[in-house]
């Protein structure tokens, strides 16, 4: 396995870390979008709600999206203790990535059309988690990633669920992060054309909390809840 | 490789057709949350912008965020022509996955937290293009799904740049679509213990549209951004 073993130097915060020095995770192209601050991975993971799950299942490779807490340098994915995917990680060569949309880059020409976007793509080989307190920890981020304020609002997991839930751990070791921002960049001579041209800013945003149906009257939204409606995320 | 034939079918419109009967698109577990109808797929894969693209490179899966354009029973993905990701899927088996984040499932106890998404997963093996016309027509299909009108609005690719552009056909043969909607699901005891419960429903929404600082003043939005600016996506 190709690996970068300085995260295990006991002298160094993470964040003072490069995030990978790996041939996988070196960018080839349009490299100033790159960015090497551990502290810019943790951002965009910290951000984002689904990551998808890369994995090779049968021979072929499987994209599943799923959830995912991180709790410093390790990223927690959870699933039934029957999902396949999860299963076929362990101990294997997996890619999870994270992507935010955070506008369309309309161009003069077709050509130059993009995205503005953060993404962090980490590679790694899963570990499947057996000790219970690891586990709880791992649910616990993955709850929190979710919601955070959740996890001491409600019923934690009982032994039963415990049993029925596979918690996958991927060291956040090698690593690429990509983001680009602003307008477009377009050829010199499209700029006199007259097509209008800019960007199209995106983000998800949470509506009004909807209760549950059968919840009794008078069990108000809970503060924890508040604090995301109505309120963009990933930002 | 595990097929659907059933596609070349003739006298079948392709609307009528199932999605797929292969083992690897049945759904394990929570087949309740499985949709069969192809214009189901249409569905999730016209209302998305960003793909996750999975490909084997050098033996380990990679997970590839990009754009994406559908025309009939084919999806297309481009990009550099030095993109290794890519190149790497021509002719080989490949996994694309489009995911809609509709909210956050908030239920009584950790175990059933949940989210209400609309994903598509599709399986096969990637082709990659060299026929100028069938390339055209796959970057126009790739440029409406990002912006609706928008291919006839800019100047098209030039010769130079359609050779810098890889463009690889993968069919829709062979896919599965889940859904989730709704509130949570709790366990029976939990439902009288006063804890909150719901859903924070969430979507992709674009802003106002934010004008490239180059453009020459008099240069108004088009209706083609205008019909997207300031409203949800992906619904």
């Amino acid at each position: 396995m190709p690996g970068y073993r300085g995260i295990m130097t006991p002298d160094l915060p993470p964040t003072a870390l490069p995030l990978s020095t790996t041939e996988r995770t070196r960018l080839h192209r349009l490299r100033e979008r790159g960015r090497t601050e551990r502290a810019e991975l943790y951002a965009v993971l910290d951000a984002g709600l689904i990551c998808h799950l890369g994995v090779i299942v049968d021979g072929s490779p499987v994209v599943l999206p799923t959830g995912y807490g991180r709790a410093g340098d390790s990223l927690y994915l959870h699933g039934s203790s029957a999902n396949r995917a999860l299963l076929a990680a362990d101990c294997q060569q997996i890619c999870v990535t994270v992507t935010h949309l955070d506008g369309l880059v309309c161009a003069r020409s077709v050509f130059h059309h993009s995205m503005n976007y953060r993404s962090a793509m980490i590679f790694g080989a899963a570990r499947m988690l057996f000790d219970d307190s690891e586990r709880l920890a791992a649910l616990r981020a993955v709850t929190e990633q979710l919601v955070p304020g959740r996890w001491d609002h409600v019923r934690g997991p009982t032994r039963k669920e415990l049993a029925a839930t596979a918690v996958l751990e991927l060291p956040l070791a090698e690593a690429s992060v990509k983001v680009r921002t602003g307008p477009p960049k377009d050829d010199p001579e499209d700029y006199d054309t007259g097509i209008w041209a800019g960007v199209l800013p995106a983000r998800l945003t949470f509506g009004a909390a909807e209760p549950d149906p059968a919840l009794p009257s008078g069990v108000n939204v809970p503060d924890h809840i508040r604090a995301l409606a109505g309120h963009p995320r990933g930002a």
